[in-house]
């Protein structure tokens, strides 16, 4: 709590006389949350009016505004590259916590993926030039552009607390966060659209097709359109692009998440023992394993991957194998889901053991994982929920019916106590922080501690001599020996636990971002709510679904390392 | 930041021994919170499956589920009051902000109209006691109780900072919060299905009563039900639980706030100086006004009123009248949002010559009343940007198609100045608090200070002896009696602002809370973007829009008291 301020600069470099404090800090950022809702909304507003058949938005209308928001946060970027370089003073301090490796690297990855989606993009819209509107092939070049910029930004100024125009610098990363949003927000609303139409011309039932879709998509299905999308290079761009589409909503959203704590980070004063170090051992960086945890994984993956691929074929192909697909589908969910949920049971069982003590200190990138945790788990929640009631309520007495139950119950039970393994992993201190295990006896210097925090804040006893030692070496390094093979048995449980949840949430991430819906091969749901709420339902849920689990990766990989 | 713990313990009664602190406290608030979301999201899933029509989910289910949850809150309470008359040690602190005297004040007139309408209710469910389930008729009595001990609960506990039982308390407050969560979705479902009925029978197009009705009203227009609701008695009822339905709204809002606030001071520890008083002085409760802001608002006020009844009664009434009574409505609300604005810039700009040390102390209350605040404006914002893209890319070239824009745009320009007048204000230091309003040129004692906050935390300089001091008071005493003009002026102004911006905000509360819905009557929004989404757009942000005002009310009350 009181750690800023309180004690001295952070080690390094000298740090600069700290500049006169702000007076109110909220009055700053309550002015850039302003400008960034207003924007948010106008953008929302823009995307879902467009998504809908009958209102006369059209998608143009949606691309200018992306684009416009793009250059302008790109323009900014570049302006606040170019003070920060002539003008060193204005980072004094450097948040250790924000952007590590793991996320710069994931949104690097990520990046990479949305410039070819980005290319793809430009080779479809280009193949019929003559009837489209320039914005459509300028905004994919556009994005290129914003992509590279912003990556290089946040590679370089993830950790950044600048301490130079406040106001200014608040207002831009809001705007660039806003506009990761909007970005966000029309790769989800053009997805579902793609779905919306593929379900559609499935199941060739007019009054299910309530998303409207591109006219150029229509075009080609329907082939009375005077754009036509009919040769192959077209064919494979336009695939292209939409299996390329998870990845650019992810970088959208690693962005956001990195430009969130940047925002918090403007102005803040950093104190010394800020975090102790939290540096992991790169030697040992993956050997202290037991193995069982990443096989059984990468088993799992393997499996799943191929479950995806069979359900995949057996849902787009004609003939009434939907039902085994879906059986299959099913059955594989629920024995991965059981085993997440026990590992992770397992986790938390072996922290109530653990003594090491609890991380208090302010950490906005910690808070922030905390709060996306538990926000994008809902998502998830209020899916299973609905099912849940459509199947009690509903009383389908058949196979299908069991399966989606059970699936439902077991993905609230693994959302939460995952939630519970992850948060409480994030909070635990470094390895090398654990008190002694049994608890001392004969306190040094007489003192007694009227809390474990305290204790740690000490420096370490020093070795009260005796007249008679049986024991030649320290009583630390006697209780290091004893402690160490305990100590190491549980952290390497702890590390085969987050790598097994993370191989496992990987294939949970990749099943419906790349394309399955359950949800609506189920005839379930859509008979008990009605085709349109229960689209409304998915289409709104899933994407946060989705992020949760890529969220998810990231903070297990941070588990990994830190445990 | 540092307020918590560092200094001694609260003034008043000799503060007991503290209990041992938390080990992790967000590890219980972790547990509480997902009790809370779990059942949130179930009976979210109820609710909304209820209201629609073609969804197998009876009211009756509703029903049952809300009568549960308010029995289970309703032990539980008994149980937290029992346990802290027994054992007055569990409270050692009272947090001074949580629960003001207009907050519960509030809560008390609330739950009185809610037991009002649990009387109607109770009445006309009994008018055709033979063809209802019990449920129907149990429901409203165990509301009244619930009502009756929460309120009690409240008024007697709102402060309380508990340290026994932490993570059993915590749960329970976030059940009692969950239950008032419910009945508050449940009491604007109902409303919605109500006012889509009344416009369905309007407009008696068959494709746009998309919401369901309970079949008891449904009965009452159809006549050939079998339980009518034909009496004059029935009718009453039936019209009277309807128009107290905003108040119920708003007692289980109130009681949201203030079971939040006491669930984050569940385990806290308070210092002394804790927010220097704030309280304020009663003799000159109601003196310090021009008048002027009280008088401009009253006539806002009344005038209002006229407007929204004449509004309802020429939109209900046959004629085509509507036109013209929307061109009154928007036209009195463009003047009310006008001068809203201007006044709330006025109130800002007057904040820029003004000395007050900001409020930098921890202050739960406070940060929801901000969070509330900002995140309740959405709501309308949302609703405000749909129309603005409806009017400029629909282009309806009128009267009403500019009036419609005009009061959109005046409605985000209101909420946004408000809202930044109020989050100022509150962060304002006491009026005693004002630093020398000329820098000081001879520091006390020869120290220079860096920030303001250093000179306030420390003890008045004493007057420094001279040899001929033309002065016989001391100069603090010259400096208060220069200084009390100013200041009152400055004083009195935010005090008539406040009173004004009160009052506006009450009429504005009135009209949509009691059912002036100009959203419907206007054909452009519903014409653009079709009935079923206009609709929910409106049912969903509008509920937050009413909210906004109310909490908007007992905030300006907070800042007219304090200024």
């Amino acid at each position: 709590m009181s750690e800023e301020l309180a004690q001295g600069p952070k080690e390094g470099p000298p740090a600069p006389q700290p500049a006169p404090r702000e007076v109110w800090k909220k009055g700053g950022r309550l002015l850039s949350v302003l400008l960034a809702v207003n924007v948010l909304l106008l953008a929302c507003t823009l995307i879902s009016g467009g998504a809908f058949n009958k209102v006369a938005v059209y998608d143009t209308d949606v691309f200018a505004l992306l684009t416009t928001m793009m250059l302008a946060a790109a323009l900014w970027i570049l302006f606040y590259l170019l003070r920060t370089a002539r003008c060193p003073d204005a980072v004094p301090y450097r948040d250790t916590h924000a952007g590590p490796i793991w996320l710069r690297g994931g949104l690097v990855l990520f990046g990479i993926c949305t410039l070819v989606m980005d290319v793809f993009k430009t080779g479809y819209y280009s193949s019929f030039f003559e009837c489209q509107s320039a914005i459509k092939i300028l905004h994919p070049i556009i994005q290129a552009v914003f992509v590279i910029v912003q990556t290089y930004f946040l590679w370089v100024s993830a950790k950044d607390c600048i301490h130079a125009h406040l106001d200014l610098t608040r207002c831009g990363l809001m705007f660039t966060l806003t506009t990761n949003l909007a970005i966000w927000m029309a790769a989800v609303v053009d997805e579902s659209v793609h779905q919306a139409h593929s379900y559609g011309s499935s199941h060739s039932n007019a009054s299910h097709g309530r998303l409207t879709l591109d006219p150029e998509r229509a075009g080609s299905s329907v082939g009375g359109e005077p754009c036509p999308c009919d040769t192959a290079v077209c064919q494979i761009f336009q695939q292209g692009y939409f299996y390329l589409y998870p990845f650019n909503i992810e970088y959208s959203l690693f962005a956001s998440t990195m430009l969130y704590v940047m925002w918090k980070n403007v102005g803040r004063l950093l104190a010394s023992s800020h975090g102790h170090g939290h540096t992991p051992t790169r030697v040992s960086l993956f050997r202290e394993t037991f193995f069982a945890g990443p096989i059984l994984g990468l088993m799992l993956f393997v499996v799943g991957l191929a479950v995806f691929i069979i359900y995949e074929v057996q849902v787009s192909g004609e003939g009434g194998q939907t039902q085994q697909a879906l059986v299959l589908y099913y059955s594989f969910n629920i024995v991965c889901l059981g085993l997440m949920t026990v590992v992770s049971l397992g986790g938390s069982v072996i922290y109530r053991f653990d003594r090491r003590a609890m991380d208090h200190h302010k950490n906005p990138t910690r808070t922030l994982d905390v709060a996306l945790l538990m926000g994008a788990a809902l998502g998830q929640y209020a899916i299973s929920y609905y099912s849940i009631v459509a199947v009690v309520v509903g009383l389908p007495r058949d196979l299908l019916g069991g399966l989606n139950l059970a699936h439902a119950l077991l993905l609230i039970a693994q959302h939460t106590f995952q939630n519970v393994f992850i948060i409480e992993s994030l909070h635990r201190g470094p390895p090398g922080d654990e008190p002694q295990a049994t608890p001392p006896k004969e306190p040094c210097h007489g003192l007694t501690f009227a809390n474990l925090d305290a204790l740690h804040s000490l420096p370490a006893c020093p070795p009260t001599p005796r007249l008679v030692d049986p024991h030649p070496a320290s009583p630390q390094e006697a209780m290091a020996i004893i402690l160490a093979p305990r100590g190491h048995w549980r952290r390497r449980c702890l590390k085969d636990i987050s790598l097994f949840l993370l191989l496992c949430n990987v294939i949970l991430w990749v099943m419906p971002a790349f394309g399955a819906r359950p949800h609506f091969s189920n005839t379930v749901e859509v008979d008990f709510y009605g085709y349109a709420l229960w689209a409304a339902i998915v289409n709104i849920c899933l994407p946060f679904g989705i992020f949760y689990r890529m969220h998810a990766v990231s903070s297990l990989l941070e588990v990994y390392v830190l445990s």
